[in-house]
């Protein structure tokens, strides 16, 4: 199972992400205060406790934002990488695509008669989660490609849209989508309106993702960045489609993500943030950025409003990460005591 | 040779783009004129002559971009892709990022003295370009491979710079960053200034192009997509390097354009703009957008102040491009009639 993140991943949420966007719209009605007098007049992170992880980023983005600052970031430079399950939203009691995944199979068997017959797929028609995580890599990854493969581009967008839309989580009983952490929309937002360019690097499916993100997060398909299986193209007599083949092409963690960051984005991040282990690589690239670097781990400690897990998790294990961002003094969120609230339907 | 492009490829130029950004200049000093206004005072492709080309990207850029149109698109679904050799800069008589490589080779032939007798190599350091194409594509992948990769990324991009600033093209004597195409960089500037997010799509080496890109364009090093080898992440007693592999990674030619554009982007183009065979795909994948879309072929007509090549070029061929363009009207830039300057130090 250590490998299950590369299979797996997150779901993803239709909240008003710029409602959070107290900031820009003050600065906006107030285009004659300067910039130091709004900040102190609006909280640009009002769900998080005054607590050392908040002063911390707050006072990060400040200088390398202060052009008189010789730790200014010039704005090109200004690139910020999250992950995304676990950091951005919640991966329990799985990561939301291994549901999506289980899900979809169950739809597919329909035309799959020999399924219920055959492992790993009977195990997934019985809800036997059991059985399923016993036939190890090779059975999750046959699921995984069995939902996520064999049809285009276009019909995946529509198929995740449609059980985001139409599907509950198992024991939270809200829509997957709903299970954001509203302390990092209000990052999300608050990096952006100081310039930041805002990317997800996940070792979650890239289509996937985008399936989602852009409405969730805010964040546009091109700055989502995942794991991915192979594609074909077909010209399909003047009517081109992209087919998604059952075959893994990149796995974005680890090593995969500083890998990746330099393929699609060419720049090292000034900003990087996560919750576990696969991360870490991530973390000691931005690290060692010339300019002036952020490091931001969420720690899950907050056993009663979220789930609380660390090393010993068999998803997203934080360990060695943990040791680390404590050896480097990286800012560790403590959920439970730096946010006022986790999810947005807690603020009504 | 049929493959070569998928092993060389551009070279890019410091000149001035904004320096173009007429329109961008005037609305700013007018900001009281609405936009259609200044539209008809300012030229935003002074070195176009009057031609139907010019004039079918302004009514297209005018079209998609008039709220009131039916064929409005969305800010974020502005996508234009550019071919970069041949397309906005000259490719002749090789892919400037040959020159580099053999450029390179010379170089380091200092701590390779086995190299003067050993082929590819022998060829290249005694400047027999016959030979060295007769090695065919495993010979030119060595030198390649040679030139390109067992350094970091960081010291690659530093070696790019310094080569481009530091060397002319074999016969134009001009800088090879000097040999961009002037009506492209206002066609680049004009796209943007009417929020389109102008991408490279190009089969040249990504990190090659990106060490001048950004200077040239006016595109930022994640808007540039290509060719790429294997890194390695090494974690360097915690200084981190990621190491260039001689292993090719991905050719984004042909129908590596269109997957790799989903790979990388997620959202099909509506502007794409290319020079040859190599683009086809690309032009084939905007085509098949909902929103109305815009296909740019640049025929090379000008064998004096250019070059004129076609059909039956070893570099850039443009032939089955050239047969579906017309099939389906796309448009076709005849170098020679469409354009008052080819090269911006004509400008003088």
């Amino acid at each position: 199972m250590k490998n299950q993140k590369q299979l797996s991943i997150l779901l993803i949420i239709f909240l008003l992400v710029f409602s959070t966007g107290c900031k820009e719209n003050v600065e906006s009605k107030n285009v004659e205060s300067n910039s130091s007098e709004v900040q102190e007049l609006v909280d640009p992170l009002p769900s998080w406790n005054e607590s050392q992880s908040k002063s911390a980023i707050i006072s990060y983005v400040e200088d390398v934002t202060n052009t008189t600052s010789t730790n200014f970031i010039p704005i090109t430079d200004r690139i910020a990488t999250f992950d995304n399950d676990g950091n951005l939203l919640a991966e329990q009691p799985a990561y939301f695509q291994l549901f999506f995944a289980i899900d979809r199979v169950k739809v597919l068997a329909a035309n799959h008669p020999e399924w219920k017959d055959k492992q790993p797929y009977k195990a997934v028609l019985e809800n036997d989660m059991k059985t399923l995580m016993q036939s190890g890599m090779k059975g999750i990854c046959e699921i995984v490609m069995a939902s996520h493969a064999g049809i285009t581009t276009d019909d995946f967008d529509s198929i995740v849209k449609d059980w985001v839309k139409n599907t509950k989580h198992p024991t939270k009983n809200v829509g997957y989508d709903e299970l954001v952490y509203q302390p990092m929309l209000e990052l999300l937002q608050y990096l952006r309106a100081n310039d930041f360019k805002t990317y997800i690097v996940s070792a979650g499916g890239v289509d996937f993702m985008r399936a989602f993100v852009t409405e969730v997060y805010g964040i546009p398909k091109e700055q989502i960045i995942g794991s991915r299986i192979k594609t074909e193209y077909d010209y399909n007599d003047g009517n081109p489609v992209i087919r998604r083949l059952p075959e893994l092409d990149f796995i974005d963690d680890k090593e995969g993500k500083p890998l990746n960051i330099q393929k699609i984005i060419g720049k090292k991040p000034v900003f990087a943030s996560g919750n576990s282990d696969g991360d870490l690589q991530m973390m000691q690239w931005a690290d060692s950025n010339a300019y002036k670097s952020f490091q931001l781990y969420v720690h899950h400690t907050d056993g009663e409003r979220e789930w609380a897990y660390d090393r010993d998790s068999h998803i997203g294990r934080f360990d060695k990460g943990l040791d680390e961002a404590m050896e480097k003094s990286w800012t560790v969120i403590d959920m439970k005591n730096d946010w006022k609230v986790i999810f947005p339907f807690e603020l009504e």
